[in-house]
């Protein structure tokens, strides 16, 4: 087998609903993002049914490869959950009932859950024997850490917030404290506006002669590419130089389609920084993105500082009441137009008393809707204290594309506008 | 091996950046959703890295287990992208250049993609000797079928919209023409209010008498706890009835709780539906949810019909300004109350002239921001043409999940209203 004992970790989710579709599996996305950060890469992700044998099956071939093996899921209260049950029979152990575990689900029932108690939620104290529990503070299922032969498997429960609690609290200082690990450092290039083969060409060269510790990734998604560098190595160090060095030799080669180094740094995010800097502030008024800018804007911790609000003109006569766009100038233009959406931006800035200010109108489909513009136009306006425009774009024609390209857009348009301000 | 050559899938995922958790796989739960409604089961999936080996090494695991093996990633034209290189190796194959895809690759670029083509992109033409190529009408790269022994070997790209009209277009027909499928039918209810082991005390006797045709399963999540009946089998007829009749059974033991029967059919669609019926319209005025209902709603086909529009009043001067909340209520409920959330839903209802409105005033935390009210109270407002109402609650401590639960709150109480009106 390959890679057999290096220090590397698999990831099983278990749950008949990974495998019809109904959930999709961000559990493992999260692991192994933290797993990667301490030094442990994750060899294998995957994803079985809650059937004994599968998950027997999947947990003896993760062991030929990998020293430890994170599982979540299947430990619930109903008959569908079976994890425990598996790892008693792989570790050749017992379940029995666990008094801390048990006050703890009391505990939660008498403060948090408004249903009474069953005999189904204390069956969640039942743990193998030679297993070490972890607490998990937010549910009634325990994580759980087995250990043999110098392999770890470790259990914590499906749902996302718990696992999440447990796995940064608990399993992750518990591995640091177990393992040597080699240490593996990251980093992202953020790019908007070109393809990824018209990056590869332009950094060809730079690509051929990179170093052979450093790994190199295109990952694209509409209309973004991240450009991601990794090392492994024992000399932290040393391979943060090595990695820092090359990513500045991509600044000559594509610097203008960078716009930031952070991982997973959304633009929001980097809009939401230079405003704070700035002391200036922002709205916005939106047609056919539904608000889905106020809403990025303020998943961001913090955002109140900055953004005061936003009007949703999902309707035209949304745009004349609350935003006072000019019946006129909708009837001359059309609702889906440069003019409306200048109207929208300057009024909403005066309006909500911001420094700037981010407006559209557009047409996501399926049909044509208010205006006569075709499906997938749009028209992205940004008004600051000097100047107000709008920029024409046509964004395909698959609605919920259309909607999350024109909010790429736009904070694209909002990003040069502040920074060069 | 288990099941070995039962009409089942397995889904092999390929990119480094899944394994670092830089991207969540979503396209694996798209896959096996798709798969299921014709009538094959996926046994597993499986994320694996762009190495030859590691590849190679999936491919021969589920080959033993699965006749149908669908690949998707590692297609693009850089160099860490290498499916088609193992798919050669394992099926004894040689790449050679694929004239219509030429074609293909050189319209796209004149058409669609602003950059010069190169060598890299004209290198995607090149497919196995044996192949069937499967047009990919929005990328580069196109789809491979394979077979060997009564196996199917499918390759897919890794990109999200180009897989999903591949796979729908192209790929599903071919399963459907080439095998026999057993059908397996899923009747999902949507439930909100009780946990999952309070459901399964009120239905414990239920679920010991079901036929053993039918697998029962919870899913939870936020408050909602889908809950899913399957059957698989060779008389879909006889199947559709069987799990029909042990749903409607459900409705005397936990009816109060059931909101619908559409297999991920969210409340707001529902409430788009009565709405749409009744020929009446909606508004909202929105604090903490940020314009996340707004967002939810406009997702939504159509919702023009319906919804008019929102004010997100981040800041508490806009909620002045904008929605005409005195500054007295302010000062004297905190901007956090029934009072101003009252005041919103009202307001919002009368301003943009709608027959409904929702409004959500909260704090979400980190901190207390400009209320004193704790980290996670929230108030939900609904007005409607007979009256306006607002309810408290207490959300937990989880910015991104007190935004959600809010947002899910205010459909349920929006629901109930429109539904009884």
């Amino acid at each position: 087998m390959l890679n057999q004992y290096r220090m590397q970790a698999e990831i099983i989710t278990i749950g008949d609903e990974l495998l019809i579709g109904q959930v999709v599996d961000s559990n493992s996305a999260f692991i192994a993002r933290e797993l990667n950060k301490i030094g442990v890469a994750v060899y294998q992700i995957t994803s079985v049914q809650d059937d004994s044998d599968h998950i027997l099956n999947a947990l003896t071939e993760a062991n030929t490869r990998s020293r430890i093996i994170i599982m979540t899921g299947g430990l619930g209260p109903t008959k569908d959950d079976v994890t425990k049950n598996v790892l008693c029979d792989f570790l050749e152990d017992t379940l029995i009932q666990d008094e801390e575990v048990l006050k703890h689900i009391e505990y939660l029932f008498q403060h948090y859950i408004s249903t009474p108690i069953s005999d189904l939620n204390r069956q969640q104290a039942m743990v193998p024997s030679r297993a070490e529990v972890l607490h998990n503070q937010f549910g009634t299922a325990p994580g759980l850490w087995m250990e043999r032969n110098g392999s770890t498997f470790i259990s914590l429960p499906g749902v996302p917030f718990e696992m999440k609690a447990l796995l940064t609290d608990t399993v992750l200082p518990k591995i640091v404290a177990h393992y040597d690990r080699p240490h593996i450092v990251h980093k992202t290039l953020m790019t908007y506006g070109w393809g990824e083969s018209a990056i590869a060409n332009a950094i060809v060269d730079w690509e051929e002669n990179l170093p052979r510790e450093i790994k190199f990734a295109y990952l694209p998604s509409l209309g973004r590419v991240r450009l991601r560098l990794s090392a492994k190595g024992s000399d932290k160090a040393y391979l943060q130089n090595l990695v820092n060095g090359e990513a500045k030799k991509l600044y000559p080669l594509i610097g203008e389609i960078i716009y930031g180094e952070e991982e997973n740094e959304s633009i929001e995010a980097g809009i939401g920084k230079l405003l704070t800097q700035k002391g200036m502030t922002l709205a916005s008024a939106e047609s056919f993105t539904g608000g889905r800018i106020a809403e990025q804007l303020t998943a961001i911790p913090g955002a109140s500082k900055y953004f005061k609000g936003a009007v949703v003109s999902y309707a035209t006569e949304t745009k004349i009441q609350m935003l006072g766009v000019a019946s006129e100038l909708i009837e001359k233009h059309s609702v889906v137009s440069e003019a409306v959406a200048v109207a929208m931006a300057r009024n909403v800035r005066q309006i909500i008393g911001t420094d700037f200010a981010v407006a559209t109108t557009g047409n996501a489909g399926p049909t044509k809707g208010d205006s006569d513009a075709e499906v997938g136009t749009a028209y992205i306006a940004i008004s600051s204290p000097e100047r107000t425009f709008a920029q024409k774009f046509v964004l395909g024609n698959h609605r919920e594309r259309i909607v999350q390209k024109g909010v790429n857009k736009a904070f694209e348009l909002l990003q040069k506008e502040i920074v060069n301000f």
